[in-house]
Parts: C-alpha cells; sequence; structure tokens
C-alpha cells in the first residue's frame, strides 16, 4: 500500500455516525409523509450549497428548519414553527449506528486521533457520542460555522486540519456522502467513503482512497497499513 | 412602483416552465418509488452545487443519469443504464405548465424579450416549447454549459445577460426555485418567483421582487409597470 496510516481521522457526523432512521417517525409524528426525509436532507444540502457558490456559511438549522416550516405548511400542520421544533429536537437526539462506538474504540487503539467535522452545529456531534464509550477517544467536535465555508469547500477540511495540527495527507476524512468524499480529495486528505447499504459510488465524483462498509470495517482495513 | 417593466425575460426551465408530475410515473414504470421524484431531483442539485462549490460546471444528464442509476441498483433493476435512460427520456420529454405558453405569448405582447437559461440542457428547453405556439416569441434556448457555472452562480446569469445584451437591472429571472431567485437578486436582476402551489418562501433567501402564481400572473403585473 502507498498510503500510510494516517495520524487523524476526521469524520462527518450526519448520517455517517447518527443514524437518520428515527428521523421517518418525527416526520409521521408531525403529519408528514415519513418517506420524505431523504428529500427533505436533500434540499437542506442543495440550498446550503447553493449559498455556498455564492459565498456564504448558512446555519443548518436554520435552513432545516425553514424547510421543514415548508413543508409543514404545506401539509396545513396548525403550528409549523412548533412541529419544525419538534422535528428538530428528534435531529439533535439521534443514536449513533451500532458501528460506530467499537469503530472508533479500534481506531484509537491503534494510535489514531479522532475530530468530527460537521456542516451542522458541533452540539450534535457531542451529544451523539460523547456519553458513549467513544466519547473518551474524540479529542474534539468541529463545525464549519467556526471556518469560512461548509464542505465540500476546501476550507472546512483546512479548518479540522489546523486545529489538529496535522497536515492534509495525513489525515483520512470518512463520510457517507460522496460530495464530503469529493471535497477531501481535492482538498489533499485521504478519504473514506463508509457504504453500509451496498450502494453505488456516483462516478461525476472522484473515488474514496478506501470504501469500507462500517467504522469497525474501516479500523480493520487501517491497521493493516504500515505506520 | 420603482422597479421598471423588464426588457428581457429570463426564465428558469425545469419544474419553472416544464410539469415533472409526469417523472411519478416514469419513476413507477422502472420499479422505483413514484414519490422519490423529489428527492432525486433535490440530490441532483445538491451534487452539482457541490461540484460548483469546488469550481466546476458539470453535466446535469450526467448527474441525473448516475443517481437513477444508483437508486435502480438499490432498487434490484436488472438493468440500471438502461432504465436509467428510460426516465430521462421522460424527463427531455415533459410537457409546460397550462401557464406557460399563454404567459409568454402576453409577456411577449407587452414588448419584452424572451430566453430560457437552464442548469440543463438547452435542447430540453428547446423541445418544450419550440413547437408550442410560443416557440417563436423565445428569442434563444441558453444553457449554463456556455457559462462558467451553474445558477446560481453569477456567471450563469451574466451569461444570459451578455447573448442578450441587456443590463442585469432591466432584466427579470422568472423561477420556481428559491435559491435560483436568490442567484439572480445577488446579480443584480429583477426577480419574479412563481408559486403555482401556494408554498412558503423560505427566510434563508432573500426575496423575489414579485410573487406569482403562474406565468399568465407574472404578464399582468407587468403589464402594468411602465416601459
Amino acid at each position: 500500500m502507498s498510503i500510510p496510516r494516517p495520524d487523524l481521522v476526521v469524520l462527518d457526523v450526519n448520517e455517517t455516525l447518527s443514524d437518520l432512521a428515527p428521523l421517518a417517525d418525527a416526520f409521521g409524528d408531525v403529519g408528514l409523509d415519513p418517506g420524505d426525509v431523504e428529500a427533505w436532507f436533500a434540499g437542506v444540502l442543495r440550498d446550503a450549497f447553493a449559498l455556498g457558490m455564492l459565498g456564504d456559511n448558512p446555519s443548518f438549522a436554520e435552513i432545516g428548519g425553514a424547510l421543514l416550516r415548508a413543508r409543514l405548511t404545506a401539509a396545513g400542520h396548525p403550528d409549523p414553527s412548533e412541529g419544525a421544533q419538534q422535528v428538530l429536537g428528534r435531529f439533535v437526539a439521534l443514536s449513533p449506528h451500532p458501528d460506530v462506538v467499537p469503530g472508533l474504540l479500534a481506531l484509537a487503539e491503534l494510535g489514531c486521533r479522532i475530530v468530527t467535522l460537521s456542516n451542522g452545529s458541533a452540539d450534535v456531534a457531542r451529544a451523539l457520542l460523547a456519553d458513549t464509550a467513544a466519547g473518551k477517544v474524540v479529542e474534539d467536535y468541529l463545525a464549519v460555522a467556526e471556518a469560512d465555508a461548509w464542505k465540500p469547500d476546501a476550507r472546512a477540511y483546512a479548518h479540522a486540519l489546523a486545529a489538529a495540527g496535522v497536515a492534509a495527507e495525513r489525515a483520512v476524512l470518512v463520510a457517507v456522502h460522496p460530495w464530503d468524499v469529493e471535497g477531501a480529495r481535492r482538498a489533499g486528505l485521504q478519504t473514506a467513503w463508509v457504504n453500509r447499504t451496498g450502494a453505488v459510488y456516483p462516478d461525476h465524483f472522484g473515488p474514496a482512497d478506501r470504501e469500507v462498509a462500517s467504522v469497525v470495517d474501516l479500523a480493520a482495513v487501517l491497521g493493516e497499513l504500515p505506520r
């Protein structure tokens, strides 16, 4: 292998660490179609990236809330603001996928440093992990609000590298989202695409250095590399 | 009114002029969930805007096709490439909303020049309008492929203004998508948000100069302005 074991693991948060499945119930509870979670989440990223193209660094919660209120209004909800708060409350109280905590412990065991880097609030990642067994191996919870731009802009990844004091080529970005892999790849980081569902990687993005089925799998793969 | 009647109407195409409703049947015909059209379309824009943040000017058809193939593979379709072609074939053979042709004729009657500006292929807009009664009043079918970037990047709107030889403040961008309104607004164009469904405009984007219920309604509103 020509790629050395990374010193730093930079973890995406939403959907990479957190299991969004309970949001379907949250949608149903406020009268939205449980099948519309994917469309809502893609719409949040669409609007945020549109603002990113215009040079902005918007708030995930504000866009997420606005698009929930629009859906709730269309669905005839009596109090769209309250309904949106209810769904966002579930969004910040999700659980990690079952492979996340053991995977992070295994990565730490290898000597990797671990940070999260989210387009959303650092508090969401903290709430997800801090009280788990993996809480003690996560060195920092980072958010693009402190950078100049959202991922996939290179400045977002640069923020994590600067905060940890690690060179791009000694860090690996770990994400389920191909657009995040692509941004990190262009910023010079190593990349790992977490593919829990046997999905197809879209060919409009450059490939990840590694495709893994879980964070546990990632630790196993990295463990075989020289330090 | 402080905003003068525009000399040039710049029309978004997908969903603004074309009725995407038949895509639900197209999804169903290839074994996809008809309710997933919105998620697919939002995902195409999400990935294209991500590439836009990275400075690229990608192909709508390539991204649309890749994300269809990914869905078809996940759904167990025996030939995802063929299935994706089938859906994209329907995408380029959509019909305009009922208000579009009479609305464009009324805009032309007011003396407005009319062009389309799409993030997709100019051929899609041409196929949608050229053989209708409005075909003769559409001066040009423009696409961001000839610009340096997708909408909402300012360069996309500048391409249409340069092609028509019109100053930004004498042109109006017409779209159902708030992100498109926002891009045009920042590029200095007048803006009209077409809201056929009584939707809520999300407050993470600046407001349109005008909200109209249809292209016919737009012509009525502009007809009351001084030349």
